[in-house]
């Protein structure tokens, strides 16, 4: 019997009455929060039923719903603050508080966006080419809007999945979401326009955030998941330099952003330690090699604030 | 015919004559068992037929066997030390040294309990209300003992698995183990008394604990499995702060105890360092940032040895 | 559309003109090669088309081949460098620039290497006593060499797999791979010779190697591979010493290799901070413990470079 | 390269201009529908990209779309007929033909149907109870004719998925899919109407009908579908009989029905023979040995057609 | 919410007051268990809790319950009747009665046997050489009684699992079962005495035998479960044969027992068709085609009985 | 210990001396080579070490070896027969009988066979374009004498596998084989020639085949497989019709071969009977409708000996 007890175990504490209650996004982003969270410091753990989860807080409950309910619901009141998207706040036009974004600071990687498609074969090469036409979404109400604003009639129709393989078959233009445009290359699609730019948000309740012990609540949360967030792209680097190259390094290697230094016992070295963007390090450890860095050590991170 | 050797790679080490022979419980722990061993330094290794694991330590032999088990063959002193329950070490009556308990210092979580249960809707309110009936449990001996004591007549029938759905329709109680009790409530089980607490115990032959040479190897174990035991609750968080601030800090947070503080080379500052459980650095970060800290972060250990 | 395209999003960044063709092995050693690659600081992606991987390195490309194949490929100059076995360097005959080993440090670990293997029961004892008979294994030109070199008439033949199967029914003898000689000893295989010892090299072409901007590369590279390898087997240990006891404590340990030692706001007391190798630990804290060190930590690293 | 080939194999043959397009439930259904044409003498193989699949008949080609949308690209004509539920055909308001019903014939399977339902504790008895309150659902359109039609003032919100445990903490009302009602137990709802019952339906688009080749196939495709569906549930019987004791056994057992007997050898038995629901073999086959017959045995169909 | 309900549709079906509680064998027998019966004409059906099944039957309800307790609970009379093995019916002592054996009629498959083994290389060579010594088994009282009516004082344990690999390091003998004694073997196991025939058995509870409606229920259980373990094991045959040669077939191939030979439309040749054991048909079918038989076919059955 | 002897049950009955040691295909051919064998009607099971199985037979022993070798091995005398297809009989230039070719009747499936590709663009469009360059593939031996015959001077080298994606990056050509050619086509694969078709063949030792007890034997086996593979592609077909359309049916189905035609209790009607290709069923059962045919059945069978 022991085994399935560890997934409630710590809900049971929380029996009395959470300050707040978190709205979550279900499915394909359900792993990635409870990682989050984990590394935040909130352990939320899923039964097989995922819908309502376990969180060792007793002042936090919380329940999963598909990521593109959670802003319904936070608006409402059930939730006093979530996990979503920009993109389907807007398609709900939810009237919620965005607390913050929620975004990994990797340079590389490019913001998502809803584009519209059509076959790279198409003839249509702008939207008003589409006029008479359908197009097929999982946005509707956004599509539509975009559409009646520019005053071309098109017919736009919910697409209960795989929207990508229904052009040119079963409709004649898309809108999906992209983040390189790979995945529309590989179904040979053409971008025409792209109707909105998207990433995580963290909203909440507008009462709920009037209220100040529940938005203080929210703010530390924010703060912890932002820390969690910036440490899953930085590394801590120490290393042992010489004393009399210490201003040529931090010159040079100019990531070194505001490094403590400390003193070691030998009077000519001293120790350096730093965060730092992980995707610089493969650049700068050589650089720190070529100027008599010693003994550089780069270890893992848990939480980040500066 | 390269990879299936990795396993037996560093039993051929200790081809030779372990010092010590290690008893590790197999099925449900056995991931876990090797996972803390792997923490504290050992690497444990299995094919496919678990019973024989490979050690990476030419002192050190092991056997898989059931957790139910260890403390039988410890005592017949076929294994020096093992791994086991507090409550089979009861229910077998095994003559052993207990060296030291092997648990999670996470607050949260309680003690498991091995508890007398029946159905919700049931008349029985004490005990003595069994007298009579029927009574199914895997630790027959324990419960015999413990009905016996109490002078109530009971049928205690061995258990082959999957205790908590046989009442009420095959017998009238039941004794089985619980954390947290919400496996019971989702049986509908209620609760009528405790009999035993446990937890993971290390424990040793008693030959064995006289010889000065394995006597020293088995605490040595037992020190460090303690360590990585222990630094899986905590984390390391070091932080720089005003000099102004450094005693507010360390008055205000008592939980940041004995910190390292060391200078930095701007004399108003001086970095502050420490080893912390990891559930209250949710609550100080704030407390933290509001105090003056800044570059606080946060960052895993391997092993704690205070 | 938008979970398919991840493992594609950084390959688009590098659609111009990478510098570096990469060789990667194929099949058990991918995931392997993908973490140790991970560790050292870029990201190679695979979709289930293994052959062609994304990498965050503008500079960079590359593709999966098998281990067998590499170094065929960077001689033809199709890569500049690539990871492979010596065994395959030398069955190939292969004209490269071996930059550097790619070995784990772990003691224990033996380095594998091809052997000639019969029967336990066979009556043959040495390679002469295979005169005449057939011998199956994979490296058929380097077995032919062998026997050539020692002017035994032996037939080889090309085994397609499970080589270690086929004595005695379908050959007399075998070349195959080992690193313990365990599995050989499961299948009651003795071994006769060895002909060769292997590890993975991180091998460049030529013409790649002589051109200075793709060499700084793939020193680069090379380097990183390294301190990723060195940090898989050393941990970062840090502690708080009575000073009194400082030399006392780096003479007994003398692991500790050059300890960055700083002040603590306590004078009597000293920080100690070291990398050392995991497999020390288990020994080294018991006595640290002995001369008085207090607050022993461990923690794990990413990378290390002396 | 042989292995991947397979599901594209036959593909390659209908090339040239199929006949008909076929729409084909995805997801849920998708496995139930291939077997479904496999025992009625269709192969339809998928690779894993789902969309396209290939079907052994040069007559034929088809597409994989999700339930709900089949019957909207059958009325617009890109399928000349396809598998969907009769709900969906509602939902959509499509006019396209319905050509059969294709339901297991098992006594026992009830239809499925769509109802609204709220929280057993509810104090909702009736629809006109909801008034002023919220209702989500997967069928959006049909619940808001429903509601229109009783002049009742509810606002209907699309549910992404998991509707069942939205209430009573997101909606006060859901509108969800059951078949015996008991997934609604589990949650503790109370059905409070019943607005649509629903099963497979092959249906076919009204141009396609009208094309006498067209409709020639889709009447064959329909035969033998239920011709294999027919099979599922039926098992052919067959036993040696007494003549004397004929007459009583077809009198008594009227479930055998239209057997076919045979004279045998020996004049005073016969061999008698019939199809039989598989759900009464167990019923009467002990009636049978009472009334003499021998050599019973029961073997399994592929199709029936009456 | 549909597809989890698909299990439990038939059980509402039976929620009135069945006739008959089956006991039925979890774990490794429960596949097994559940496919007999669906050949014999009964789909148990188990949701992920599989204590309590669905059976399409409203005159049957059953438990799934470890094999070992199956006889106990119908000793009890919770369960009116069961499946179980003969061993765990002798070991538990219990008082039932035993409808009939369910045993594969396939002349190669042995009887499983409990038998008492040693390694190899015991000096152990009959069971008196383990007086003083210790004997692990999971038939404990079995066992015991099978040393005392041998007058031998022997240590019996209680074996938690894998009990094949305890001899000699945990106990010097154990008593394990085996079906061909190859498991033994790769134990480096000798066997020194067998205590026990064991095969699948019905049972029914003494009181529900006596019921006339339950023990007709009982009886028709047990001759379809009979009918489809028959049909295993045997193929249906048919075949046309010279009526010249019929004679001399029916000589030569003696297991075609009893056939059913039907007139053709041409005179000089029959139909000949029966039921055979498969075991038999790779043998007689190149006989028959010596004897001049065409068109020979087999094929599968669901059911025989004679 | 009983569940893992099911694979080594039968082994042990063949202890003695078997007549014929079998040869069969190991990997991707190893589950439809058992399935083929079990139709015919020899059960052949496999541990998890799957080169030596078990067979139910005391007459037949094997091995599964990888099917390039088999042939090798069967020439080499330890094999009497094996399975293996005709592309490594000729690539390894084995010196066996020919007993009969495997291949399913389907009309549809196309015979295998090795391809010279180029990729799509490539200016190569004869064998002879590619004097000088690389081509890569799995059969080396049948390339060269390709090329040899041709006079054409090509670097033929051994590829480790994925051949299809070496193109154009590695190599200018490759030799593949292929089936329909699609993935050809996913790749952008032109074929310039075809080297060779194949399909399975059942071979034998000269030596063997001479010997009439192994070739009675062999042939047997023969027998079997094919009946089984015939079986694959037929179906069993039974209805009523009216004697009055006999005729007509018969005729106009003129794949109803040799029905058996059985006289039934209504003197108007017969029962027709017989075995049709699976594939045509789909279209007749439509005319047998048309034609009056009632109560038609269509059964599965094991096995078809014409």
């Amino acid at each position: 019997m022991l085994e399935e007890e560890a997934a409630y175990a710590l809900l049971d504490v929380s029996a009395s009455s959470p300050l707040l209650m978190l709205g979550l996004p279900k499915g394909s982003l359900e792993e990635s929060t409870k990682n989050l969270f984990a590394k935040a410091g909130w352990n939320i753990t899923t039964s097989s039923r995922s819908y309502k989860p376990a969180i060792d807080d007793p002042e936090l409950d919380g329940r999963f719903v598909r990521a593109q309910e959670v802003s319904r619901y936070v608006e409402h009141g059930f939730f006093d603050c979530g996990l979503t998207g920009y993109d389907w706040i807007q398609e709900n036009g939810s009237d919620v508080v965005e607390v913050c974004d929620l975004i990994y600071s990797r340079a590389s990687v490019q913001k998502s966006r809803w584009v519209l498609c059509v076959p790279e074969s198409s003839s249509v090469q702008k939207p008003e080419d589409l006029a008479g036409k359908r197009v097929a979404t999982e946005m509707v109400g956004t599509v539509k809007r975009y559409f009646e604003a520019k005053r071309i009639a098109v017919d736009v129709e919910f697409s209960w999945g795989a929207t990508e393989v229904k052009v040119p078959d079963l409709v004649d233009a898309i809108v999906d979401i992209t983040e390189t445009g790979s995945s529309l290359r590989a179904n040979k699609l053409r971008i025409v326009d792209t109707l909105l730019y998207t990433n995580t948000k963290f909203i909440a309740n507008k009462a709920s955030w009037s209220n100040p012990a529940k938005r203080k609540k929210i703010e530390t949360i924010a703060m912890l998941l932002q820390a969690a967030l910036e440490a899953g792209s930085k590394v801590g680097l120490k290393m042992n330099v010489p004393k009399a190259n210490l201003d040529e390094i931090t010159r040079v290697v100019p990531s070194l952003r505001n490094p403590t230094i400390s003193p070691l016992s030998s009077p000519d070295w001293v120790a350096l330690e730093t965060i730092i963007d992980e995707k610089v390090v493969r650049e700068i450890i050589p650089q720190l090699k070529t100027l008599g860095a010693e003994g550089i050590v780069e270890y893992p991170l848990n939480k980040v604030v500066y």
